[in-house]
């Protein structure tokens, strides 16, 4: 297959035109339409052979976790997603590889509305550069910066299997734990939700503690999480000792959970409307926001926190442990 | 520097933030208007090393390059540049290197107006994703596919000068040639102005006889290149004998000129503009679209045709090569 063949390949599937998108794949450039009312939300998000995920995974698996890690950040913002463009960058053009990487990339595609509006192919080390689109009306987009002391803060689902299932998808196992790495479940429906709620909206991709001092960062406050509230997975508590599975929810990043901050005075709304649209969703509180520009952990003495996601090595200032004794 | 160092360095350039941007680089995706009446476009390019730029090369001159060449495809759908997202692969994150990086990255922003909207930043081997975009009023884009039968054919400048700044910058040379294949010149003033004349447009990166084809393909038409029409770049003409030139200036790619159709009704209209906006512009024709599916150069015996830019072992009936004897 020949990068031409692969762009013909791309071009002839279906559904990948629509209404919004003027020109499509196969032009210079894509050219959409940004409806009346409307702003228009972009992230784009990069997935390393070898960094990312395993050299040797399945190609299916490859480009379901790349575009799920992308549309997370639309989650985070409360839009609704509409395009796609992906940059591959390839060592070669295996027809059969890059069908089944196709198939991963856009099985979520009926399910979001979303079209495939164009990208870029290249010959190189593997690597996925995804741009995902999304709309939200205007004035209305989930931010890091509206955070305020005094609000609630909540985590969309227990935290740390990520890290067993990397750990899996590492080992090559053929399991539904290491599967899991791959098939990252997206928030989308709860972040739209959370637009008429939630004061401050973020991914968890870096570790909570972590995406928590983004937050904090921008809404220029502090956060303070009670240990025993925070949600942790169950496989991962019969795995390791108490206190290192909280640890690991704590800072391991890939869960892809949304963390949010609902005033007070939204809480019974809030509420209300959870109970109702995600009935089964465990969306509990696990702190608040505080004055200061630290983010603390109470109810809990001496945890090693030096593993922080991605970004090892992390300063100081920015998670810091605190140990208010028993509660 | 950290991968978090590095965002808040470019948060903090200014005129980063511009009007039409709601949210910009430090949430987890941007949001941006689009103006009533307007159209978005977007394109991709991913730039990796060793494969598009040497692995050595200067840091300003890749940074430089890289936006370039995605500017390009800008210019060829007519569009004014308005956005731009890099996602940054790097093996490092060498404070200088990347300071270097970025001031070659963003020399042209204020030529362009352009506002950095966001990214994203990885660890592994050394690439950038270049996401541009740009706006036209609804319905004007240049696209490939307008050609009609008669139109006459432009190019918008010599072509063959990068084959040669191509194998000097490969050979490390600090010379004004080499340096030339980094500082891509790109056509957006011409683009822009093309909007009310072409029928139809491409950028010169595959090679003008590749790149042409594409246009057929999408207009359902052939061209007819006259071979002592094509301006060829004058430091080739010197290096190596005519026809040898010649061949590069067809097969080529990086050259990054505008091939673009007028039809012949639009001609004189087009003419009067040029000479007043583009005095210095060596916008010649080449040839007609005519009948058919292929690309056909006149005017000269036995080319050889097998190099065609990056898309090496082009099938056959993409480019064919008749002669029409002495003109």
């Amino acid at each position: 297959m020949s990068e031409f063949t692969w762009i013909d390949f791309l071009s002839s599937q279906p559904d990948l035109q629509e209404n919004s998108v003027s020109v499509g794949i196969g032009d210079d450039a894509a050219v959409m339409r940004v409806p009346r009312g409307h702003e228009l939300v972009m992230s784009v998000d990069t997935s390393v052979a070898g960094v990312h995920f395993p050299k040797d995974a399945a190609p299916y698996d490859i480009g379901y976790r790349a575009l799920a890690v992308a549309l997370s950040d639309l989650a985070a913002m409360g839009a609704n997603p509409c395009w796609v463009a992906l940059s591959l960058t390839t060592p070669t053009f295996d027809s059969d590889w890059l069908a089944e990487l196709y198939r991963g990339f856009t099985h979520t595609f009926s399910q979001y509305s979303l079209t495939l509006i164009g990208g870029d192919t290249t010959q190189g080390p593997l690597a996925l550069s995804v741009q995902v689109y999304g709309l939200v009306p205007t004035g209305s987009a989930l931010l890091r910066s509206g955070a305020n002391v005094g609000d609630i803060i909540f985590v969309s689902k227990a935290l740390g299997q990520s890290a067993l299932a990397l750990e899996a998808a590492k080992r090559g196992e053929q399991t539904a734990l290491a599967k899991s790495f791959y098939t990252v479940e997206v928030e989308i429906a709860l972040g739209q939700a959370l637009r008429d709620f939630a004061s401050a909206c973020i991914d968890v991709s870096d570790g909570l503690l972590a995406d928590l001092y983004h937050i904090c960062k921008r809404s220029q406050c502090g956060a303070q999480i009670e240990a025993d509230t925070v949600c942790i997975d169950k496989t991962l508590l019969e795995k390791v000792e108490a206190k290192k599975a909280l640890e690991i929810a704590l800072t391991h990043g890939d869960d892809y959970a949304l963390c949010f901050t609902i005033p007070a005075s939204r809480l019974r709304a809030w509420q209300a409307l959870r109970a109702k649209q995600f009935p089964h969703a465990t969306l509990y509180p696990v702190g608040k926001i505080v004055e200061g520009d630290s983010v603390f952990v109470s109810g809990i003495e001496d945890l090693n926190l030096q593993q922080s996601g991605y970004q090892h090595g992390m300063q100081s200032d920015v998670v810091s442990n605190r140990s208010t004794g028993k509660r």
